[in-house]
């Protein structure tokens, strides 16, 4: 029998030009620190002088904190809520993309929580302590990734132990989501493909975690892969295209919260986190792309049915002669057709000689998913190899 | 371009066999009041007791309510709020179908705000005051139907002037909601069937009121359309299976709640509400069966795309020729099946004298739906003549 558990408290104020809404909605606070990253992108395009006057005219005073970086650490999530506590803010913005809205909720947790944020980490060299409360977090996206809008995650690096966590708890659900695709067109090629990759393999891992058989995970999955696998190479030609950018958004945005508040990714998240923890300069969606290939096919004699599903939502027909292939094949096409198989990972900076470092990172870093998925430290060892290029 | 404005906040636990989770799960409060029907039907099932003791095991007191009706009113609502607040009851439990937790949704308003509850009303005689809090709500189900355990409605009739109308304000969405698949096994052939076509109907009206696109409404719709076609057959003929029963609560009171948080029903929810408000013997898909053939037939014109594809999800392939045609065949075709076309409102008491003042009352209790439709009072008066019988 299946179960349908599912928690998705988020209002989400969807659609073009709605950041509009901004200076009329009801906020969770009078004072705001706003989380933006560090590279003056926001500024440069006036998105966060027209936030910061949305705002205003809404009553809401705001203080900035711009230095987060592209992998976001402990140190700035510490520092943005200390400025917070000093300037008496009582809920948090994030403005970006996952690395603004992430350290926003992490900011949240540490706004009402005492000591180091490290104290709250669940896997790897956490302490494990609960986390019961949080200040309000609301979020206004620039990209079409990571589902952080919408769901209770926030992924974090701390630099001593290169450790890049998930932080996975209820109170930084955010209570109110502003997704504007208008605020998505700029977004440069690579990114964007990277973030749409991202968001690809979020509905697919969380399509085939699906133990509990919960339906209103595969009728999300099914339809965040449907319309990625239609809408990424249409806006991967044409970053201008507001209907590919909306459809985009729809999908990563909000499915890709909805799934993962559902259930966790799986080791293919993990592996390529570690990467991220170990390499401040890898983007996220880039660090899934080295390995994707090689990770599919590794995996896809443990569920191939489900692979074989995901296959089909993006047209390919199951080969009953090759159960699994069918999400390897679309994935590949996929890839070759938007120009992002075979990225080499050597060009990064990552060497032969890391793979060790990662693959033991990865297993210390993993909680219950890894079970799940039974890939031993060879297995990852040989995804690792079968990528490098 | 679409939008995908969505909001449903309720923490949802599903499945045969979850209630037993009441007793661990956090709750918002130490002390309940629990609302039932006057009917003892909870108490002779067992539910009743059961749920009191999970209730103590997880340190909660509670206070019992046990006098609503079948069409609850206000007179119950007012009662059980001054019982839950000289009890010093901190949140409200509604267990049992639509008259229970809709009594409890209004209870949580009246626990936190002054005067009566038609002061709140927002169409009608109501005063239209705006609700900005209410008592934290909880919901445990027994019946597929309403979707009120994941939706902001709740519909209480005002016994003197005979208007039942909704009350649709977001502090009411249950915070928690337990839908449980094996309380539902008990009940009745006839009111299996008058509550999963009432949750056929929510869907479908929803679908067809989708103005503003949102993409997320349709996915709902589609999926509860397209289970419900296929289960509530199987549950009318063997009440016993589970399976059946699960399909028809995940429909329902998850999917039916969803669609419904995003747009409104459409007047043939309304005139079915008036006849009920009038009429309190008649249960409310009743009203809505009484109806419903002339309705969509008076409405195909309309919304002839968008009834050919609720159609289609029901296996009727839409005819050119005939455009609108195929919900109402697929409809008549299910109505036929399970034996409820043709339902005689004439046995339940109700007039062709009556219907002056159904129209009436229709049209003076609609807010922004009604335009719409344009359905003209004649239109209406049309519909009740045809139904007749």
């Amino acid at each position: 029998m299946f179960v349908v558990d599912t928690y998705t408290p988020t209002r989400v104020v969807f659609g073009p030009g709605r950041l509009n809404d901004l200076a009329t909605m009801e906020l969770p606070g009078k004072k705001a620190l706003l989380c933006v990253m560090g590279d003056g992108l926001m500024e440069k395009l006036g998105i966060q002088g027209r936030v910061l006057e949305l705002l205003k005219k809404n009553g809401v005073e705001t203080v900035i904190y711009d230095k987060i970086i592209v992998n976001p650490v402990q140190t700035d999530v510490m520092n943005a809520a200390e400025l917070a506590k000093k300037e008496g803010c009582d809920f948090v913005i994030g403005l970006g993309g996952g690395g603004s809205v992430d350290t926003a909720k992490a900011v949240a947790i540490m706004m009402r929580n005492p000591g180091i944020l490290w104290d709250y980490a669940s896997t790897g060299t956490g302490s494990r302590k609960p986390v019961k409360e949080a200040a309000p977090v609301v979020t206004i996206s620039t990209t079409s990734g990571t589902g952080t809008e919408t769901d209770p995650y926030c992924v974090i690096t701390n630099e001593a132990t290169q450790e890049k966590l998930d932080f996975a708890v209820d109170p930084i659900y955010p209570v109110l989501s502003f997704i504007d695709p208008e605020l998505m067109l700029t977004l440069p090629r690579s990114l964007t493909l990277y973030q749409g990759f991202d968001a690809l393999f979020h509905v697919s891992e969380c399509y085939i975690s699906n133990e509990n058989s919960n339906r209103l995970l595969d009728v999300y999955s099914r339809e965040a892969v449907e319309v990625i696998s239609k809408w990424l190479p249409v806006v991967a030609q044409d970053g201008n295209n507001l209907e590919a950018r909306t459809w985009m958004a729809y999908a990563a945005d909000i499915l890709g919260g909805y799934t993962q508040a559902i259930v966790n990714t799986t080791s293919h998240h993990i592996i390529a986190q570690t990467i991220g923890g170990m390499f401040p300069g890898v983007t996220h969606g880039l660090s899934l792309l080295f390995i994707a290939e090689a990770y599919y096919k590794k995996v896809k004699a443990l569920r191939p049915q489900l692979l074989d599903d995901l296959g089909e939502f993006m047209g390919i027909k199951a080969d009953p002669a090759d159960p699994g292939q069918g999400f390897v094949t679309a994935l590949t096409e996929l890839m070759e057709r938007t120009g992002v198989r075979h990225l080499p990972m050597s060009e990064y900076g990552i060497k032969p000689e890391d793979f060790r470092r990662i693959v033991d990172l990865t297993v210390d870093n993993t909680g219950i998913e890894w079970e799940k998925y039974t890939l031993t430290k060879d297995d990852i060892m040989d995804i690792l190899k079968e990528s490098y290029c």
